[in-house]
Parts: C-alpha cells; sequence; structure tokens
C-alpha cells in the first residue's frame, strides 16, 4: 500500500535498463517517496532485473502504474516538471532542484497532482515531451563533467523533496549515554586541575602563572565537556598523582 | 592538474569494490570536487575496475592520494567529517550534508584543511575512526528505508557543496530565440482578438460581453508570452479568417 502522504509521482520515460529502475525505485523510498510510473519501459513489465536491484524498495515496482506514452502517464497531473540536462530552445521556467521541490510542496498543498519526468538513460527527454511540462528541473553541476545517471537524477530530487520537509535538524549533537556538565562541574574540574599543578610547579616562571591559569580555565570552559568527560578527566590526573606518590 | 578551488578532500575509508570508487569518483567531479584520498583500499591501488568506471572522471584516481590508514591520511587535516547512518554512541555534533557543507566553506575560506570521511560499503566507518571527527554528516532519509551506497553518500554531499557555492539561481526562464512581448504588443494581440471575435459573433450574450471580453484580456495577461508566440498568435487567427472566407 502507498503512504498517504502528498507527493509528487516520479514518471519514468522509456526507461532501457531493468537496474537503473530499481535503483531509482531505491533513491525515492530513500526520501519516502513510494508514486512510480513508467512510460514504455524497452524491456516490458514487469522488469525481473528492476526488481532484483530494487530489493527493499520492490513494492514501488508492484504498486508503479504503468502506461504506453506520456500523455497518458500525465493525464490527472495538473502540475508537471520535466528534469533535463540542458534547456533546448525552448522558453520555459528553470528550477533548481530545491526549488522545484518547494513549488511541489506549495501545489500539491493546493490539492494539485504533481508529476516529475525523468528521461531514458541516455538520449534524455525528448523536444515535445518537455513542452508538455510546466517547467523544467536542471540539477547545477559541473560544466565540464554532467554525468549523472537516472537514479542519481531521482535521488537527488528525491533529497530536495526530503529536505523541503524541514523536518530534519540542521545541527544537533548525539549525547552517548551522558549529559552535558554544567558550570559548578566544569568550575570543579578547574579546581582540580589548578590545584594539582600548582603543587606540581607548573605555573612557573611566577610572572606568568596568572594568564597559564586562565588559559587553562578557558580551555575547560571552550570545549563541549560531557559528565562522562568531566570525571574521566578527574580521573585521569587523579592517576597521575598516584603514580608520582607509588615512585617515590 | 587538480583544481586550485579550495575543497574539501573526500576520503575513502578501505573503500571494496573499484566500481564504487570509480563512481564516487564521477558523483564528485559532477560538483567539481577532484580531491580524493583513499585510504587501505581492499583490492589495491590502482583499480582497473575504478578506472573504468570512473570514465570522464580518471583524473581524480590518478591524482588519488593513497594511505595505509586513517590518522595517516588525515594529518594535514585540521577539520573532519564522517559519513555515518547512525550516531553510534559517540557524543558528538551532527550536521546534516547542507549544513556540512556550510562549514566546510567556512573553514575553508578561514584557511582550514577539510576532510570528508566515506566508511566501506556495508560495515561503514568503525567507532574509532568516527571518534577522530569534528563532527558526523547524516543525511535525513526514509527511517524505514535507508540504503545510501557510498557513491550516493558521494553525490549528496558534493549536490550540497555545489549548492552552498550559492552560484546557480533557483529559478530562471531560458529563452527560446525570442524575447518577452512587451505591453504593446500584448495589447495589439488583445485588439486583434477582440475585433476578429467581434465580427465572428463570440461575444454573446450581450450581457455577457463585457466580462468575456475582459477575461480574454486577463488571459493573455496572465500568460507569460514572447515575441515569437504573439506572432504565432495573430498567424492562428489570421488563418482562421483565411478559411472562412475561402469556404464562402
Amino acid at each position: 500500500m502507498p503512504t498517504d502522504q502528498k507527493q509528487p509521482a516520479f514518471v519514468l520515460v522509456r526507461p532501457q535498463m531493468g537496474e537503473n529502475i530499481g535503483a531509482a525505485a531505491r533513491a525515492m523510498w530513500n526520501f519516502g517517496l513510494d508514486r512510480m510510473r513508467v512510460v514504455a519501459p524497452r524491456d516490458g513489465w514487469p522488469n525481473e532485473k528492476a526488481v532484483v536491484m530494487a530489493s527493499g524498495a520492490g513494492r514501488l515496482l508492484d504498486e508503479a502504474q504503468v502506461y504506453t506514452d506520456v500523455p497518458e502517464a500525465l493525464a490527472d497531473c495538473t502540475y508537471v516538471m520535466a528534469t533535463t540536462a540542458r534547456p533546448r530552445g525552448l522558453t520555459k521556467t528553470v528550477f533548481s532542484p530545491e526549488r522545484a521541490m518547494q513549488v511541489a510542496r506549495e501545489k500539491l498543498e493546493a490539492g494539485e497532482r504533481v508529476a516529475v519526468l525523468f528521461g531514458p538513460e541516455r538520449a534524455g527527454l525528448e523536444n515535445d515531451e518537455i513542452a508538455r511540462a510546466n517547467a523544467i528541473i536542471s540539477v547545477p553541476v559541473n560544466p565540464v563533467f554532467a554525468s549523472l545517471n537516472l537514479a542519481q537524477c531521482a535521488l537527488l530530487v528525491g533529497y530536495e523533496w526530503m529536505r523541503q520537509a524541514g523536518t530534519h535538524a540542521d545541527e544537533t549533537v548525539t549525547l552517548g549515554k551522558t549529559d552535558w556538565a554544567n558550570g559548578a562541574e566544569i568550575a570543579a574540574l578547574g579546581d582540580h586541575y589548578e590545584d594539582a599543578l600548582e603543587q606540581a610547579g607548573f605555573f612557573f616562571p611566577d610572572h606568568k602563572a596568572q594568564s597559564m591559569k586562565q588559559n587553562l580555565r578557558n580551555l575547560w570552559s571552550r570545549m563541549p565537556l560531557t559528565q562522562v568527560d568531566v570525571r574521566m578527566l578527574h580521573g585521569v590526573l587523579r592517576q597521575m598523582v598516584r603514580w608520582k606518590d607509588k615512585d617515590q
């Protein structure tokens, strides 16, 4: 059963290699997309090589809708975007993948049915197919080396679909079974080191002692230390003292 | 010769299949990245299968630096990010690919040397390798289906590298050998249609004529018409008149 989240259909137009259809299915499902349409697949349908390659995303192939031509595949769609490496003499809006998936989300939210066209492996979409689309999606690539394949193109558009959901954090910190040390714990750590190093004669010469102590305090505060880190740093120091005492 | 643009090194750690090394090279070069480092490749170096797969990006393999272990590969780097699907009990900052490449650009701009670690195909990076990194990069994927391979991971990080350059437009329009029609041209088109349709008896019944004319004017203005479009629409109407005259 397809997920019930509103989402664009990915329409593979005359795909050639089954492996690429399967890889496109995997790429889509990585980003929660599961509406695949296939137009005139070269090797017929179902395609065993596609199924093998899709592995965990095989459901997308089982549920894929197969059409004989592009107009039939787009019959129920109100907004269509065509992926193509280069504009081909047609006057057309060109979206980055990012902007394209923003637009797709807006249109879907407004009740529209959105499709994204992907051309066959070598030739890409034909001009009369691109002319049926409302806009073009073009991935910004190295002008001297543009070699995205079908599944990679689906991957990047799918990635932007997921990204535009805005549900993932740009920056987080995973905490490994511990919590951040608080100010008192950091201060106590500083005291411990300062006292022990004072006894050890570390703060020398005298006229530099003050700035050395300040640098050390600053080091502990600058580090994002956890409670586990603080305990370990206390332990390190205690062990060094113990070692010295044993040696005497 | 590598490009002279400041950029992160992509470090492939213990990659297994030559094909994946070649595909990673292609993924990188699509986005203008050409600093590859390889740590302990399973099948030695150079790797013929990698070369075949890399095709147009083979230069990256020729110029790749090969190391026996991760510390050696990172010796000159001041900031390291490790790609990994899941945090593994380490307290660590986790970046989205987007945020990671923002940080990479900032660090590189400030003169730092930045590396991105990619683990071997199945197992991924080991915890002691992740522990050497300053942060983790995690691609937001479908929680029930995360199956990005090595080259796809390199592709997405490379895509964000290119995207963060901010040199591509989110939305443009390609003009196919024409220019936008101006107000006078749109007005003249509206006049032509209104006059001809008036003669043809289109604006009927009378009490609706005004709003029909308004809707027609609005249609022309709503469309982003080019000069070529306008000429074609004039031609369409002239031809319909000619056809009628011939039939009489």
